[in-house]
């Protein structure tokens, strides 16, 4: 490692370049920095420099790198216990499972699984099999897999037979009532800036009332969107919810959760995988549970970053910066006229110390405190006052129209009601009920 | 964690169906018993007693648990470094990358994963990327993703656009003829106890003349079969490798090795993943590449996997038992006249302390020595004993019927060129020739 350790970000850069690195998803889309390590969520790049993580690892972690408890459980399992066994149970498995069926109304059983886009896909895999259905409705993000490609254009995709229907409440009353019959689930991704817990609550409500399955993916907002996602609240009922960051604290591990004659459709399924056993990131799940039981964490955590939040607001309104600041305070959004002034801003706030997420959701971690917020909030302060001074800024307005273009853009939300809506709506319907009705692909008995 | 260690074995698998277990996968395809620990290859159950595992925990050791060199790495990761950063690059990542390309012929670029299915979704997605060709023929078991599935039957599948050619290299041949500029890869699983290397580098050379892309699925082989897997013999070029088992020691990571050009297509393809740039597998799998740098552990492990092999043909020998007995030394099959008869004994030879793969290859770890194949031969030989004085067995014999049923139902291998096949073979020339041929989902350019 010496011999990388002794190189700069840019000469490290250009060595992952060659090697390792993807132009845009490494590179293009991060802050010019490659980070050796991290506390908290200070992070300590390859130069020395010390750098304030306002992205939680895109929102893997929920209590900092190198929390005590977590650190010990996961020394534990690999010093004590092992990384993997020939059986795929072992006490810490089944203890987690029973520890998140007490946690989530959701889950009277939980199987694990390795990423977010692997618990997404188990989700629909499980819904599809234990329903015998094939469609999927669903809104928002769930990852990259290939059926998880059309999230952000509202419509029928006949090769993967999932309908995204844009969090459009007409348009998902209109699917259900033609097509109730033949929908393995609705999957919904939370999107806390922009629907409140009732919006979620009516879309399960529909769902129960058509006698279809109502799936929620918090694999970001589980453990972030208060101490227990949507789900938590009690105030939305799911049949079956995803989870992952944060549950491992950045130790790659995912959930699902539910209805045990939904999760018992797993071999039907053909599910499986030799790392869905992993003990170490389970190890570390049980010391989150631990150290978040009695909703502390997550209340403090949250007071910081309500902080955190309204004081960049009001850096943004003291310098004349209309903004649209929404979302719960572990994960909200800052959202400008432009995408490209708030990036300018972002990427001169790096300069002074501070990685926000330049794209989208600002998500803290439990390690941060007042001394956290201060150095955030400067950083920002100063970014704006250097951006605004070196452009020509005239301040407009975050308009409505803006408001609904960033939400199609980011998770392809569908806001608004007009004849181009309707239309696609009927277009959809139509291309659904014109499906090819063959078999869904029987998975094989045996497992690898 | 202490009131389950309390419980026995049967009490923890009812209380893990109870909360997590899939019938299946989890419990009927397993030996009833819940492990809590081992250490090199000896498992220790919630009971307390000490079995010796011959799955190598489904191929992903190894060097066996609580390697003393993979247990530093990840505390040292854990303890000093941390799990996640705000960036995905890492020194970690770079060093690991750089390694791989060093390691294996077909890598001048790696890109990380958590789970051997994973990488193949990646691999396939990079060569539909790369090439914008959309037809994937395919051999063997790539893992249980949607597209996966089709892997014991040969044919076309029109959502996927996959065709399995089920190793048959009339089909492949006839099928390179038929539409080599519309395939964007041939994957294979490498089935080293069913085909020689020449027969891989033949399937290699045919997709050079025809200028497709060649990519192997060492997945398992990688580490397993020889010390670098089939690429690494230098003999059978390919332009991308998977591989995943072994190389973290059980913690969970995955690589996609390839040419430059693939590899670069990685944000075209839309992929992503929070956790791939987890650092503490990473440093797992540079401690692993350490301790197997100058082959004597792999050579060392041979020998041992060889002595294992040939003692357990022996006991069979002995015992009048036809058996096919073929792999490499790390991964070999045991197959007899019956898959009922060998599941039989390898229960009974759990009783006595030896956990074998019941349905399929035998696979040993590092860890393994002397008195590991004093121990897994004695079981195997008093349970085979058992069985025979229990049983009213007749010796028949491994008849070529019999491996041929065997190859097909394991790993979907076509191996005769009968009347039956080649009408097979024009039904799915037929079949990709009709296909319609919209476009592919493009990957939204934003990645969650």
């Amino acid at each position: 490692m010496t011999d990388i350790l002794a190189l700069g970000n840019l000469e490290t850069l250009e060595r992952a370049r060659r090697v390792t690195a993807a132009e845009q998803y490494d590179i293009g889309s991060r802050f010019p920095v490659v980070i050796e390590a991290a506390e908290g969520s200070w992070m300590r790049d390859v130069e020395g420099n010390r750098i304030l993580d306002v992205t939680a690892a895109s929102g893997a972690l929920l209590l900092g790198n190198q929390h005590p408890a977590v650190v010990e459980a996961v020394v534990d399992a690999v010093r004590n216990h092992g990384a993997v066994f020939a059986t795929t149970l072992s006490p810490q498995r089944v203890e987690l499972a029973d520890r998140l069926t007490q946690r989530y109304p959701a889950a009277e059983k939980a199987v694990f699984c390795k990423t977010g886009s692997e618990s997404t896909t188990t989700a629909i895999r499980l819904a599809r099999a234990a329903t015998d259905r094939d469609l999927v409705l669903t809104s928002g993000y769930h990852g990259w897999h290939d059926w998880q490609l059309s999230y952000l254009k509202m419509g029928f995709e006949s090769r993967t037979r999932v309908v995204n229907f844009g969090y459009n409440e007409t348009a998902l009353r209109r699917l259900l009532e033609e097509f109730a019959d033949e929908i393995a689930c609705v999957f919904v991704t939370p999107e806390p800036a922009w629907f409140d817990v009732d919006y979620y609550r009516r879309l399960s409500d529909l769902c129960r009332a058509h006698g279809v399955l109502f799936a929620l993916d918090e694999v970001i907002t589980g453990l972030r969107w208060g101490a227990r996602g949507l789900n938590g609240t009690g105030g939305v009922p799911a049949d079956i919810v995803t989870i992952s960051k944060g549950l491992g604290n950045g130790h790659s591990i995912a959930s699902v959760l539910g209805r045990a004659d939904v999760i018992n459709a797993y071999d039907k399924a053909g599910i499986c995988g030799t790392y869905t056993r992993e003990v170490p990131p389970m190890a570390a799940a049980l010391a989150v549970l631990d150290v978040v039981a009695d909703g502390s964490v997550h209340a403090r955590t949250e007071e910081v970053g309500a902080a955190l939040r309204s004081r960049m607001h009001g850096v943004l309104t003291d310098a004349g910066i209309p903004a649209h600041v929404a979302g719960p305070p572990m994960m909200f959004d800052v959202i400008l006229e432009s995408d490209d002034l708030a990036r300018d801003i972002f990427r001169a706030a790096f300069d002074h110390g501070v990685y926000f997420e330049d794209s989208g959701t600002q998500m803290i971690t439990a390690a941060w405190g007042d001394a956290e917020v201060d150095h955030a909030v400067g950083a920002f302060e100063k970014a704006v006052r250097e951006v605004l001074s070196r452009t020509d800024y005239r301040p407009g307005a975050v308009t409505n129209e803006r408001k609904i273009e960033f939400a199609t853009e980011a998770f392809g939300g569908e806001l608004v009601d007009d004849a181009a809506l309707l239309a696609k709506i009927d277009e959809t319907v139509a291309a659904i009920a014109a499906r090819e009705r063959d078999s869904v692909v029987e998975p094989p008995t045996a497992c690898g």
